[in-house]
């Protein structure tokens, strides 16, 4: 029993809590039993009234802990971490911090999660700032966004942890062998880019513990053409929403433009299958969800309208990382190191 | 005859030059031989072969300037621009600054386009930096990005310089009514974002002059949010980039997954023509070229791989430019009202 990885769920996080995030944790413990207790956190009595729907519920390894209060998205994340200490992500969140739990998945509030990560489950010792690390799809697999909109005007000494817990977890959790990690540049040549840009790439090309590669141009990303993608938090946002929005845009007018003539109407229900399976390569939220890097624990981050497979698909990130020890190689090899490091601002 | 606009064309720039430019010059000069002369650079004796293979080209108003050197598209733009007196882009823009030209078009580097704007043409007095700003399609028009990537490490001045010369072009050029204007941001709440966008939002809010309606986050933008987006020269080069990297792969992997099956394949081919319009849309080399704001003249840079439809495109926008007055415009209501504001650092 006590070698199983404790996962906190938040069950009030996101559009579809606690429905789906309830149904989510069930097929979680159905499928991952053996390697995972399950802490589902929200209202006792809503949860336990959700959770009753699932047949054989009441053998699986699950615990419903009690918080009586949400945090909503539009609150102001300082506040409502500080205000609302019965909510479901403080209460989550300090069960990790109590040692009573190793990892937790929300679909809540990112600001919140991020708050609330550094606060109650605090950066590792050594650690500058924890970037949210989304896996984005590409045409021949996935690639890590480290930034993509926790930590806004990053220095270079953050963007290098970056580069190399972004670097850990592809290689130790995906399973992709010496990730090729690059920085999103304006061009390839040393000269370009922003002061920001300057002054990192040096310093990322005497990292030997990485395979970094050098500049990427926001072009390429989509094409595969590296597996970590170190940007700052502004740039790494835009990146995460303009996949999200470019890709969406297209399908949309392609559907319209087929709709339009009577033979695009015949061959569009043709492809409907293929179109259907392209937009779902393609929906980042499709991956599980995206961990905050650099904590005392892991924090999962999904998308705010995740459903009940998203959330399976996090608690088996959970477990992969925390199987993995992630967050030991992290505080030995880039935390550690920084700390050992001569003076840094 | 004098109030012709004066066109130079930069007949070396480009994959596709020396022929595709001629070839577009000749398409302009016959369209639009009334209102633009056009002033074709070059070495004399090439553009001349290039330009007899079209009927009728010799009594059509294009004069061939000679030019002996070409700048490449890997050179450094400040040597280049310094070192070769006698190449295409340093003869054109030295007829803007004689007054012996008012625009003028190129495909060729822009990064010896953006230095050569400042070095020759200058930029109005007044105006701080002069922004690459290409049209991006949506899918229910087109949005002008101002800065593609010419002017790294903005300042919130600059910013708002760029938002009003932006807001004068989409007006006069485009033919938008009091333009949408929107500051790019990870979010659309008043305390998110960075250290630049934080201290622009304000100065914005306060332009009387411009309809500007607040944030907007790049997943919007593709669906027509705004008329005129205003990003700093990082932010808004990975915005145009992703555009056209994300439709690209999108494309790429439905063609393929089209063609995986049988069924597919007989959709596609019923599909085909739709497919290809919807490319045309979204490929952002369709508008014509991106003009630099706030010069004495006009410089507008067009796709690498610019064919003739886009030289005789960027003709015409120059020609619009010019009948309306944009730079005084600018001049009277960008620039002076800088120089006569407060302090501004």
């Amino acid at each position: 029993m006590s070698d199983k990885v404790k996962v906190v769920i938040d069950a009030m996080g996101g559009d579809n809590a606690p429905a789906a995030i309830v149904k989510g944790a069930y097929d979680a413990a159905k499928e991952y039993g053996e390697r995972a207790k399950l802490l589902l956190v929200g209202p006792e009595a809503v949860v336990k009234s959700e959770l009753a729907k699932y047949e054989g519920s009441d053998s699986l390894d699950i615990e419903i802990v009690n918080a009586t209060e949400v945090i909503d998205c539009n609150e102001s994340p300082t506040k409502a971490i500080k205000g609302k200490k019965d909510s479901s992500i403080v209460v989550g969140m300090n069960l990790i911090k109590e040692g009573k739990a190793d990892a937790m998945v929300s679909a809540g509030s990112t600001g919140a999660l991020l708050v609330g990560g550094q606060l109650l489950v605090k950066r590792i010792r050594g650690i500058n700032r924890t970037p949210l690390a989304p896996v984005l799809p590409t045409i021949n697999g996935v690639t890590l966004l480290c930034d993509s909109g926790a930590n806004m005007d990053a220095k270079p000494e953050w963007l290098v942890q970056y580069a190399k817990m972004g670097s850990i977890y592809m290689e130790k959790v995906v399973g992709i062998k010496k990730p090729r990690v690059a920085l999103v540049n304006v061009g390839l040549e040393e000269e370009k880019g922003n002061q920001l840009i300057k002054e990192t790439y040096p310093l990322l090309k005497e990292c030997k513990d990485i395979n970094f590669i050098g500049f990427v141009e926001a072009r390429e990303i989509p094409y595969g053409a590296c597996d970590v993608v170190v940007a700052d938090a502004f740039v790494g946002n835009v990146i995460i929403k303009l996949y999200e929005g470019t890709a969406g845009a297209l399908l949309k007018i392609i559907k319209e433009s087929i709709m339009s003539t009577t033979k695009g109407k015949i061959g569009g229900a043709l492809i409907k299958s293929n179109l259907k399976s392209v937009k779902k390569l393609f929906d980042t939220s499709e991956y599980g969800g995206a961990p905050f890097l650099g904590l005392n624990g892991l924090v999962v981050k999904t998308h705010g309208n995740s459903g009940s497979g998203e959330i399976k698909s996090a608690v088996r990130q959970c477990i992969t990382f925390n199987e993995q020890n992630i967050s030991k190689i992290i505080k030995e090899n880039v935390a550690d190191a920084s700390l050992n490091a001569p003076a840094e601002s």
